[in-house]
């Protein structure tokens, strides 16, 4: 073949791994992101430097590219629909974006599908949300159904005092709404599987995710749990897949019960943050794997060659109004088996997603030790 | 600290994976190539296109450089030199790369520092050769002692009657020669150390390099040979840091004997192509410990994580007068276990190094056979 080319929506670190394994196969990637000196701008052969909801800028990626990925869903899917339509390659494709993107037709399709999912109801008024506490009980979830992510967009409602703030703090009705049972949880899981347009699928093994102020802060594989729930989470990931027929790679997150189980709390259709583990710890990576999925290659391994721990480096409290600085890349690199991933943003905010660290071992006690103190050394800001 | 900038000194194969593990840290890179659309071109942030040779090019590639590294050791190195004197980090440094990359003066350090190598003479005439076969016996081998590669620059003379037409073909004494005794050896090794600034040096397992028509074929990692030649082989490469109090990652590449023991054919001061496998093979690739050691940063681990076997992919004799073209990454990719590495030169020869693959398994057999079939699928022409 001749070099394939690669159109990616986002050049933020997804954006950016995925590149990096792209060049890695000999692949040509044009970037679509509006900040021009964002994670992939220097690795990438072309940038358009353009606004997410540009389609001018959406439909020059395309033309620029055989196949067209992104690296995160809250994109307009109208334009990428067009897209397919008139036969372009969009992977995972435009008709299951707009169905995964909306959380409700999301969970809908779930249902449909026969996966374990937690109750949920459309808000469509404020008296909705009054039922829902009613039905539910207290806590339960209000939540936009578009545009969330990292807990943006949630809203844990504790009491019936709290409906009319809730819905006001996501938008009045503005936002189309849902609620959801609260789920007390053993744990948060999630499993990560890709699957080609031919329909081979490849799945991961379980990732075990530690959440703070609803950002993800660590991943531990393999995850602890029962071969039961191991079985039962992987097999739901798998049929994450048949149901929406995804292309490239999914993540599904989901809840381990306290009394045993599984149910999906969502649906991601790309790489995970909760999947970085794979660069290291996995015989082929969910951005390779990705890639291969979206160029029509058959998948990689998905074994897990070590016990693997992944924490995220999370822009610190520091003060800092130029460009960003790492602090202690020194001392976290002398911790054996740590891989320091820096993505290159320029400036750095408290709690932005900066970078990650990987840590590979014999065993998975001595890879969340190492992971922890690595994790400690190092410092963005 | 800052983002560092690293400056390399060629964007082929070599300097685009360290490139690639370079942009995973967040540094910054300039990269100084000939080629418009070399290898590493898309994936830098600055490429200078000058010729190797070109000074000024040199003094630009470190102004914008916090540290200068370079792919291959046939460099003009007065001009690196002259830029250490001024305090500039050339690493290697550019007293060991003068060392290096003169053959002689590089058998007569090793010799010096108690390194294990083959007898060896310095060639100032017709004369010294004629010495050479007496003492040698034949076959010998001439070589220039400077600019050679993948059997380039060498001569094995079978008899008497060959050594007019060895001297000719070496350019009649304009180059600078030297003899050496053929080595009759059981199994051609290499061994792969790091060592930063500090002297802190790791040291990666053994090798087992298998050439064809005097280039890189197969690498076989762990090799097949005894605990003796094994320890002897690792204690050799770690002595060649010693010597030439080596900065970055360096190739000792070895011949076993057939009664034992092991002798240094060539020291190779930068990553090397028989140590690809350790991208996938290795805890830490030499691509990223060259770029930890040459920052100041602590060496990765460089323990092997299961057996790896690694082919190049060369040229194919197909004719095409266009753009390089890969053929058959498909099959390729869908054999287990299987990374295929595309270099992205623009034109392929029949020959050149357009390429590579890994395999890593439970088993060195398993990967030795899943290579061979990879490898038998995929052309590049």
């Amino acid at each position: 073949m001749q070099k394939l080319k690669i159109g990616i929506i986002g050049g933020g670190q997804l954006g950016k791994m995925m590149t990096l394994e792209a060049k890695k196969m000999g692949f040509y990637v044009t970037v679509l992101d509006p900040t021009k000196n964002c994670p992939s701008h220097s690795i990438s052969d072309e940038h358009i430097i353009a606004s997410f909801d540009d389609v001018n800028a959406i439909n020059e990626l395309a033309a620029k590219s055989d196949v067209v990925t992104y690296e995160f869903e809250h994109i307009d899917h109208k334009a990428l629909i067009d897209l397919e339509n008139n036969g372009k390659k969009i992977y995972p494709t435009a008709k299951s974006l707009k169905v995964i993107q909306d959380k409700l037709t999301q969970k809908q399709a779930l249902v449909e599908g026969g996966a374990p999912v937690g109750e949920f109801i459309e808000v469509k008024s404020i008296d909705d949300i009054i039922k829902s506490g009613e039905s539910f009980g207290y806590p339960f979830l209000l939540k936009a159904r578009t545009g969330g992510y990292d807990g943006k967009g949630n809203y844990i409602i504790k009491s019936h005092d709290e409906i009319q703030i809730a819905y006001e703090s996501l938008g009045s009705g503005k936002l189309p709404l849902m609620a959801e049972r609260y789920i007390d949880f053993l744990m948060e899981i999630s499993v990560l599987a890709c699957r080609t347009a031919n329909g081979e699928t490849a799945i991961y093994p379980v990732g075990q995710n530690h959440h703070e102020d609803n950002i993800l802060l660590e991943t531990k594989v393999p995850a602890s749990i029962s071969k039961e729930n191991e079985e039962a989470a992987m097999k739901a990931a798998g049929l994450v897949m048949d149901i929406f027929k995804g292309v490239g790679m999914f993540c599904t997150e989901m809840f381990v019960l306290k009394d045993g189980g599984v149910l999906i709390n969502e649906v991601a259709p790309r790489p995970h943050n909760s999947g970085h583990y794979s660069i290291e710890g996995s015989v082929t990576s969910q951005f390779e794997n990705h890639i291969r999925a979206i160029c029509g290659l058959p998948l990689g391994d998905t074994t897990l060659i070590r016990p693997t721990v992944m924490w995220n480096i999370l822009g610190s409290n520091i003060q800092n109004d130029g460009k960003a600085v790492v602090d202690g890349m020194n001392e976290s690199l002398a911790v054996q088996g740590v891989k320091v991933h820096v993505y290159g943003k320029e400036t750095s905010k408290p709690q932005r997603k900066m970078g990650h660290l990987t840590v590979t071992a014999e065993t998975l006690d001595l890879a969340t030790e190492r992971a922890k103190l690595a994790h400690s050394l190092v410092k963005i800001y």
